[in-house]
């Protein structure tokens, strides 16, 4: 059992004390509290006591002189390491205090100090920061060098699971070191990992606990025990942001995104007007639910009557779009707030990202009071397809589809929108959340969830204004359906000074790294990569298992797309000597089989569609990868087709499995890639990564919501 | 002065033994003769003799029995460590003596070995492989668990001058660790760069040295002494590969690539037969000069009088492009020779590829004896635009431009085909290299250098059959033109059984990183890469320095391309006060300055014009990376004019720098970013990433250069 009185005690009178640290005494309780190891000591009276002490604790031991009067110990001859014997103690104790009386007469003396000794294993480090968006994050890294010239260390949010604490000593990249090098013994993993687990929940029951170091500990085939404990303190516990519980968010999301009757305040009918591109984009969006135009002094607006205010309108209004300058936004969401309005879509800009924090600060503290939630300010608005909903002065966008698309900014969103369209991606919404005074990362998770029409998240965002109700929320979600994140800002990280060690080794974007891996969140690397992901991922049946098996005529893009497999993460499928012989009946003799499968250029459709079969069939492989040479033989249209039609002969036979290809050859594959593409096979000309990432990015979200 | 004859001598001895190890003595020797420092050590007679060795190599030393008849030295009391002072050496001496007597009263004793020892310092590793492709490398790595379990280790072709030595000390990722850590002296850089010098020498000048370790390796403040040597030998040594003089390859590749009269050997007058194909291509692409049909039966082939043989055409021939089956190749190739053709284009697969090394083999012969240089087997073909030729049975391509690209691989080169014609990319030549049996990358980069109408080499290959010819070649063409290679097969390299350190930490494809970045190698990560690059950089003028800044109109758009750049190995200017008051002043009041220029989105072509005029009119920026955010006030075709203007307004001054642009918005982006490229500016939509790689890659190339 923990002892938390202990630990209470120490932390008040370290407040009452006005300090920001924990002395090493201090910090031992702690430890010992919460069960973390620490080096075995304790004082003797007598050589006979320092004997039976040490061999209580195991040999060797420290001895060290106890006397406020001896301040350096050494110097006094005071200190005697690596003792190994029980007649080395008695006689170490003897030495040390007659030392101690020779140095100085008259020195108070309460004993010698015995100290466990420790030596050998492999030094770790064990610590914890806190993190501004994250909060509580515990730490692991291989001692000394390791983490210091390397910074070789991985994060989790605290608390974490004995399986999660594994999990940090496989993911730092020195692991091997703790399986034993050079013939020595492996670390107990299961000590290490408990460790970090105590100090996960030594952290997260203390928030007062800013940052704590557990460095060196030393890891050995026994069990770990910290060397020293370091722990840093802050009192000033910063306010809770306001989180309203998922039923509410729900509630509201739903509100906002599927309205019954939406108010656009600021309509109007002058051609150029942002008020006005969100009418018409409302109306010929589609939009079949009420519209209100709000406007001081028109009667009628695109046909529409038009309101002075949203508090004029006779029936209720789910979502108010704003598009009025920024001055007048606290006035008209206010009389949102009187009407009872949910949601407040806020398009106007000039708020904190104009250096007007204050203004945004007065409109978070209306909405709260009203219970209004607001998207924004400063975005482009929303898209909900499924509703034929364009929410925002941008051009509509029509092509439904199962991809949630979300940006932090407004360029990124114009991006969103003008690949979706060029690659007739279908979305069930595009979202801006801009300056995110309220609505935020976590909310949309909350709302696409439950979203019948969404199977894939896909979100750009430079920074997390709550990280934990993120990686809460993401944790949950992730393993219903992908969420993927561009996180940009991933270099500019400001490395903060911080008072410990592990503080300083806190790369920003290391956590991001770590959080998203351990919630499930897979991590684009590029704007061009989130895009892709959000078209591919969703177009991908679940594979049932990690064999994957290349098939390429060209054995060129054979080996490019192994090179893919390997820097993405899946495994190519060493080939059953049966499987093998199945597979070099439909090949050339020269053909290689094995994996990749390379059927030679020059074939015919028919071996093609034989091999692909024969993938498809066979229940050991679990997902294909397609390598297309065009030649006159086989042109690429053809192949397209075979793809598909062999793709849907197994489906109506209930075989489903992932299919991704590369096509190499003259323009005409682009055609291909299309064609394939809508046949359900993410297909890509003139690339062997793309389509590979693609399959990587499912395999990594299946792994994640443990359905491998 | 190297004392060679001492190596030469130990080396036939291990050589006339059969041994295939050197002992350490041997070692010693050898490190000797090339001054690599060793630990010091001498036999001592006397105690005053012990003393005066000592004191001549340095304090601590070690003491050591010599006798034949002691062998457990440290059993006998014959070993005394940390030796300090003059009087501990003088009663060292003394004491292992009496000791030695009275373990071994009869011991013919010899007296007492003197050995500096060695304390302190970085542990790092100095040796040599020799690769089957590059041959002799030297390598170098951080001591122990470094190299052992993080396998950080550098390589460089052998021998190295003192500058390349210097720069692997900063290519291992611990490379601060020898900067000195926890407040320890840094390494002295000199005399460690010094010994990989002499190492590399040593094995330059010997190549039955296979491997060699100096390990560890104690770099100090004040020197380098290599603890410990291991030398592998292998006389068995293969015969070195045919390589005709530059010179000769030059007038043979010009023969091949412009020849002033090509035969088609297999020239067929039927429709789908490959003979069919290039005698249509060579027709139809324009090719000026005389086209020769050889057939064993036809007069005439598609209007063109055809011949039995090559020997019945009356002119000379400088190209034959054979298009028949691989079993009549050997004779036709015959005929060729006979006939002084200096070039023969082998597009015929069923050679080494389909399990025929022995026909290979035989046409390599063949060749040799005539001095005919051999393209393929297996290949395409090739074109070279400047002429017109199409001597391919792909489709004809007719793009003009500068970029020449070859691929190892057909289905490569039917990419390369299909994304220059899709991006009307304008290449110089695309040139199949296949089985290549005899003109290799080498070849085509000889021929490039001296090609006026080439600007780019891009490559892709799987292996390099001669790694040290292309290394020496690309190092000399790279400081003229870009040479972008993408090597594929990066993962599969299997890792060779070795038996000393170096040589089992030589993965294959860290020899081609480190080799690539040494002689001026641009490597392209992705086939997308090789093709992107090929078609950007040479449209891009050469930086004149490191300075690059962003100017954008979205914000979220300067993170991702500010991302890009630490990752592309670009640094962002830090914006000196006057140049930001500058630039602030057309932007909003609310805009960021610095770097990114932030003009924020809803700005008239005005602003974006004004910034982009300051960025290139000011001497302190070098280059520009512009990031678009579409709106209705500056629409995406009126952005691309704008730019293009400016560009063009400075050029007419004199001023040329690199631009490159990302695109965020509606499809209307991707017309525009064609505009742009069209223009002279590399420009991508839906991508933050593409255009920084590509700028990344000029600056690679400009640095690699000496340029920069």
């Amino acid at each position: 059992m923990l002892d938390k009185t202990v630990v209470r005690n120490v932390l008040e009178k370290v407040k009452a004390e006005g300090r920001e640290a924990l002395t090493a005494p201090e910090g031992k309780l702690l430890c010992d509290a919460y069960g973390i190891t620490v080096p075995q000591e304790g004082l003797a009276g007598s050589a006979e006591e320092a004997a039976s002490l040490a061999s209580e604790m195991g040999f060797p031991v420290v001895m060290k002189i106890v006397s406020p009067d001896i301040l350096h110990k050494t110097e006094a001859g005071g200190v005697i390491v690596g003792v190994e014997t029980e007649e080395e103690a008695k006689a170490g104790y003897d030495k040390i205090i007659a030392n101690a009386k020779a140095y100085n007469a008259k020195a108070d003396i309460s004993g010698v100090q015995v100290q466990q000794m420790l030596t050998g294993g492999q030094e770790v480090i064990i610590g914890s920061v806190t993190d501004g968006s994250f909060g509580k994050l515990v730490a692991f890294g291989l001692g000394g060098i390791l983490v210091e010239v390397l910074k070789d260390i991985t994060f989790r949010l605290a608390p974490v699971t004995q399986e999660e604490a594994l999990s940090m000593l496989d993911s730092v990249q020195a692991a091997d070191m703790l399986k034993g090098v050079r013939g020595g013994d492996p670390v107990n993993r299961e000590a290490l990992a408990d460790m970090i687990v105590r100090v996960s929940e030594l952290v997260n029951d203390y928030p007062e606990i800013s940052e704590l170091d557990l460095n060196p500990v030393f890891a050995t085939k026994d069990g770990a025990i910290a060397a020293d404990v370091r722990i840093v303190v802050d009192f000033a516990q910063k306010a809770p942001r306001h989180r309203p519980s998922q039923d509410e968010i729900v509630t509201a999301m739903n509100k906002i995104m599927r309205p019954k009757a939406v108010a656009v305040i600021g309509a109007s009918s002058e051609e150029g007007k942002i008020g006005n591109s969100v009418m018409k984009n409302l109306i010929n969006g589609g939009y079949k639910g009420e519209i209100y135009p709000v406007h001081p002094k028109a009667d009628e607006i695109l046909g529409y009557k038009a309101y002075k205010s949203v508090k004029d309108v006779p029936g209720e209004i789910d979502t108010a779009i704003f598009a009025i300058p920024a001055k007048f936004v606290p006035g008209a969401l206010t009389e949102c707030g009187e009407k009872g309005i949910p949601g407040a879509v806020l398009i106007p800009s000039g708020f904190a990202e104009a250096g007007e924090p204050e203004l945004q600060d007065e409109i978070v503290k209306i909405g709260r009071k009203y219970n209004v939630r607001l998207m924004g300010p400063n975005i482009y608005g929303f898209y909900y397809t499924p509703e034929n909903l364009c929410a925002t002065f941008c051009t509509a966008y029509d092509v439904k589809g199962s991809a949630a698309l979300s940006s932090q900014s407004g360029g990124i969103g114009m991006a969103i929108i003008g690949f979706s369209r060029s690659a007739q991606m279908g979305v069930s919404a595009i979202v801006g959340l801009g300056n995110k005074s309220d609505i935020d990362e976590d909310d949309l998770l909350t709302f696409f969830e439950q979203d019948d029409n969404t199977k894939i998240i896909a979100q750009h965002c430079e920074d997390l204004k709550d990280g934990r109700a993120f990686a809460e929320v993401a944790r949950r979600v992730s393993k219903k359906k992908p969420v993927v994140v561009l996180k940009a800002g991933r270099t500019s990280a400001g490395a903060k000074a911080a008072s410990s060690h592990t503080g300083a080794l806190a790369g920003n974007d290391k956590i991001y790294e770590d959080v998203f891996q351990q919630v499930g969140v897979i991590r684009a690397r590029s704007l061009r990569q989130l895009l892709e992901f959000a078209r591919g991922v969703p177009v991908l049946p679940t594979p049932k298992g990690e064999n994957v098996v290349i098939i390429t005529g060209a054995g060129g893009s054979g080996v490019l797309l192994s090179d893919a497999c390997v820097d993405n993460g899946l495994e190519l499928m060493s080939m059953p000597d049966d499987l093998d012989a199945a597979f070099r009946k439909f090949i050339p003799p020269f053909g290689a089989a094995g994996n990749p499968v390379d059927i030679t250029g020059g074939e015919p459709p028919e071996t093609y569609k034989n091999t692909i079969r024969l993938g498809l069939q066979d229940d050991r492989i679990h997902s294909l990868i397609l390598g297309y040479w065009h030649t006159i033989v086989t042109p690429p249209m053809v192949f397209a087709k075979l793809v598909s039609e062999v793709k849907e002969e197994m489906a109506a036979k209930g075989i489903e499995k992932p299919i991704v290809a590369s096509l190499a050859g003259d323009y005409e594959v682009e055609e291909a890639s299309e064609y394939l593409y809508q046949h359900g096979i993410p297909a890509y000309p003139y690339s062997t990564e793309l389509p590979v990432e693609v399959l990587g990015a499912k395999y990594k979200w299946a792994r994640g919501a443990g359905l491998l």
